[in-house]
């Protein structure tokens, strides 16, 4: 009895993960589809390998190539997203949306109509959208299992737990690349230091976004919508060792807490198992030569981008799509040189509040349309808040 | 709808927290018996306090005394350990069982056949009856919930799991009073430095016995007896904060831990309130004003109690009832000030040794006459190792 699994944004650190905890037990596993952007040769060496049906580059550019590295696999090659959006509906068990950034909406809306299971890693889903993509989930019978290790760990300290029981949620954070710099030393970060993470091996954007805690502050919005929980329930700790991903403190005073080494592994073959437990290939800790976990509050002036999650979420209607959509433009400005590091929470503050003032659309009906518009005109602003920032 | 509690051990630590919980929501409660020792001021109290129906004092001699303080109040006196017992099978539909000691067994025992629920305090029943205890509950279709923190830490990650799943359980353990003193000293260490517990405030007894880590072994063993885990898969952790009383670790490397302050009403009023989750009047752990949590390897140098209790469920059988005994005349010997408080381990040593080698007994079948009749002779042969060791 096989499954049915397709990977989308497979050549990532998910994807990638995704597919080393696949290729270890192939047999269990038929490969529908496996997606991925510019890395062509490690999407047909993996699509190969793996014996998909079809392998899709998000750049019809490069569909020649990816065909040229497929020749005589027999494994089929497409390009552009429609084709991704097609590949995500492909019927499958089991779907890993793991594309990086707001491109992940579509083909993960498109797998949520399967009434199979969806492995979600792509934060900007639910950031954007979390309410649609719950609805939909419901609407077809779609099991939507979070693959971000810190909630996976809530949803792990939920197993058996009622939702009501709840009083609240920490998610911890390590603090990122700047955790421990002098504040007034932050304007100053390079490219190449923002990018090197203490104690999590990812992509570069990700990396950015723990140091400024965008990241973080993605996730509390993500935490807010998947387990619909008030914005007030929900707490950010620093805890430096990356060790407690998250915890959820009961009624009752109890903290369940999950502890695991930092391994996206163990998020991604949980939502592979689920319901069941099975042996992954992590690390196993041992606390006594860890020796302790240290845990502060976080500084809201070190990172903005907190208060501004929480100024989001009241907000509430699309302005997730807004925030989402100013952070990965002033993060693209951070990473082009326009924009200082601490510049990039001004521009999703100045875009919020400009789209809050300016877009009546952000308080209209929920609907991919309007959130990709959303999206769009979020983008527009954030782009002309840089120029007039930077210049 | 009132439920009818007893409260086995009411002027105890565990009984005197599980009053005050009682007491914060009376009318939910219909009070059937209170039993204590020789705090007969108390135990007539609480009985006037709850209406119990009954109050029931261990001690024949004290039946008068106790008379004296409820009369008028309508709440009937005993006294005598037959009357505990039949306590203890007055119909309730929750039984705290927190007797300290061996004494504890037959009232948990007879609180079992009812059908109804055991709260279990008392480690005793576990460690030396740990078969009996959980085929009776099983037999009678009563639900035995553990009341120790470490034990309902384990319970509570266990929520919603399949214990087919767990790879190891760690339970942690402050340390006690002579944590961080030099091993040489340890031998010079006063009756009055042992009964000062640096987290917990418990009674001189289980103070002195997280000194020396016979609590820890005697948890250990209850582990593996109510979770039915192999001995191998439990494993010790020296955690000063006593804050993580216990972590779960899955076969996909998850550690799920429980994470509170120390206050025993916790465990107590999860017990109270299982498989619901109710709002307790517990502490609300701040872990950024914590800090950080410390651990390391537990010390069997230090330690030997948890050497003694690994062989203790290697030697099966009733091994377990030997250790109790042992261990239970070792401390009074410690406190009589006729033992080294180094010397407490050295007794229970030797009496595993000695009744493994002479009482063929502790192979027999398991029941409350075969353990009841292990217990005394351990003690005999207990008595008889002090006098040998300190003559």
């Amino acid at each position: 009895m096989t499954r049915k699994v397709t990977i989308l944004g497979a050549t990532g650190s998910i994807g990638q993960n995704t597919i080393d905890l696949i290729r270890r037990n192939l047999d269990a596993y038929d490969v529908v589809a496996l997606t991925g952007a510019s890395n062509i040769a490690q999407l047909a060496r993996d699509a190969i390998d793996l014996k998909a049906d079809i392998a899709i580059t998000a750049h019809d550019d490069l569909l020649d190539d990816l065909r040229d590295a497929l020749a005589g696999s027999g494994v089929q090659a497409a390009a552009g997203s429609a084709a991704i959006d097609e590949a995500a509906a492909r019927p499958a068990d089991w779907i890993m949306s793991a594309i990086v950034g707001a491109a992940g909406l579509s083909p993960g809306y498109a797998a949520l109509k399967q009434g199979t299971t969806l492995a979600l890693a792509n934060k900007e889903s639910l950031v954007c959208a979390g309410q649609l993509m719950l609805d939909t989930a419901a609407q077809h019978g779609t099991r939507m299992l979070p693959v971000d290790s810190e909630h996976s760990a809530i949803f792990q300290a939920l197993i058996g737990e009622e939702i009501s029981a709840v009083e609240r949620i920490i998610i911890t954070a390590s603090g990122g690349a700047f955790r421990d710099w002098p504040l007034e030393k932050l304007e100053t970060a390079t490219l190449a230091q923002a990018s090197s993470h203490p104690n999590w091996d990812m992509g570069q954007r990700i990396t950015i976004d723990s140091a400024s805690m965008f990241n973080k502050a993605m996730e509390v919005i993500e935490t807010r919508e998947y387990f619909k929980v008030r914005p007030d329930q929900i707490e950010v700790l620093v805890h430096p060792q990356s060790m407690i991903h998250a915890l959820v403190g009961f009624v009752d005073g109890a903290l369940m807490a999950h502890v695991g080494p930092p391994d996206m592994r163990h998020a991604i073959g949980f939502a592979l198992h689920h319901p069941a437990r099975a042996a992954l290939p992590v690390e196993r800790l041992d606390l006594a030569a860890i020796g302790s976990f240290e845990f502060r509050a976080p500084d809201e002036i070190r990172w903005p981008a907190l208060r501004l999650a929480r100024e989001t979420m009241a907000a509430g209607g699309m302005n997730g799509a807004v925030f989402n959509a100013a952070k990965e433009t002033a993060l693209d400005g951070f990473i082009a040189g326009a924009l200082k590091f601490t510049q990039m929470s001004q521009i999703v503050e100045d875009t919020l509040s400009q789209m809050q003032r300016d877009c009546s659309l952000i308080r209209d009906t929920m609907s991919l349309d309007n959130v990709t518009q959303v999206d769009h005109l979020a983008r527009e602003a954030a782009k002309a808040a840089i120029t007039k920032r930077a210049g």
